[in-house]
């Protein structure tokens, strides 16, 4: 009986799969969208990313989370077309549980680092293009963070039962 | 046997109020220390960190989090005295995991805006008094995150196992 239906737990393999996709997705357009943008002031000084410490910090975590994901997918799409984990026992779901954890933690950083200063500087001056960009970019990374928050709460779930209670 | 000895449950019970306890501290001094900073610059105009959007978020998410700690406080003391949980059933654990997890978050985006915009604000002047506690605001916010991350963990393995491996 149980073999012929899916699995509650091939159900919850193939929706994080689909999260770590729709993150490696989103996360690619916002690292393109922070990369581009840019303006010329009054004083023909262009601004770019690279002039705030706070978006090179936003960058960083962007790529981060990227390669994480992309791992993570490689690692899922092996899972479910061998049926065997790359990690095996335990050590598989404290790698997912933790890295989950630690990459959403570091991607609603960059996201709120990003906003935070994107909305200090376009208060007063009209909005240009780079802090439109900055801001899409900024929402974007939000976005995927809220994919990794999800996919770290089924990692969550998913945790073998280590305390009683 | 067992009954004469701590479970690991009642460890990791008191680990847990501990972990709030530091947290609600931490918290407490990250609001003093923001709340009072203020600097009054070359013109005579005296700011102060509601003249910031990213600011007021930061201070927005220390009170939450300060509120949530001591709620989970005064849940954890009941507990430790009285033996039994003020939620009982799977609510009281999906309560901890989600509570935890949301405020973490809520808790390093606040942490993160300070900074971010804490560095871009300090570079090129000298530091002043307001810069200065704002950085040691994000800071003390930072490791109250870290408290609560580490809570995070242990009511993420104190969850009733839901799924099949």
């Amino acid at each position: 009986m149980a073999d012929s239906s899916p699995s509650r737990s091939t159900v919850s393999k193939n929706a994080l799969l689909l999260l770590r996709v729709l993150t490696v997705v989103f996360l690619l357009i916002a690292l393109i969208l922070i990369a581009i943008a840019s303006v010329t002031d009054d004083t023909g000084t262009k601004i770019k990313f690279s002039d705030f410490y706070t978006y090179r910090y936003m960058i960083s975590t962007i790529i981060i989370g990227f390669v994480y994901n992309l791992l993570q997918m490689g690692f899922s799409i092996f899972t479910v077309v061998s049926g065997n984990r790359v990690l095996s026992g335990d050590g598989g779901y404290l790698f997912d549980f933790f890295g989950d954890k630690i990459i959403s933690y570091l991607l609603i950083s960059g996201s709120a680092a990003g906003f935070g200063l994107t909305v200090e500087l376009s208060r007063g001056s009209p909005s240009n293009s780079f802090t439109d960009k900055a801001s899409a970019s900024a929402s974007l990374l939000l976005i995927g963070f809220m994919f990794t928050a999800i996919a770290s709460t089924f990692t969550s779930f998913a945790l073998p039962k280590k305390t009683d209670n």
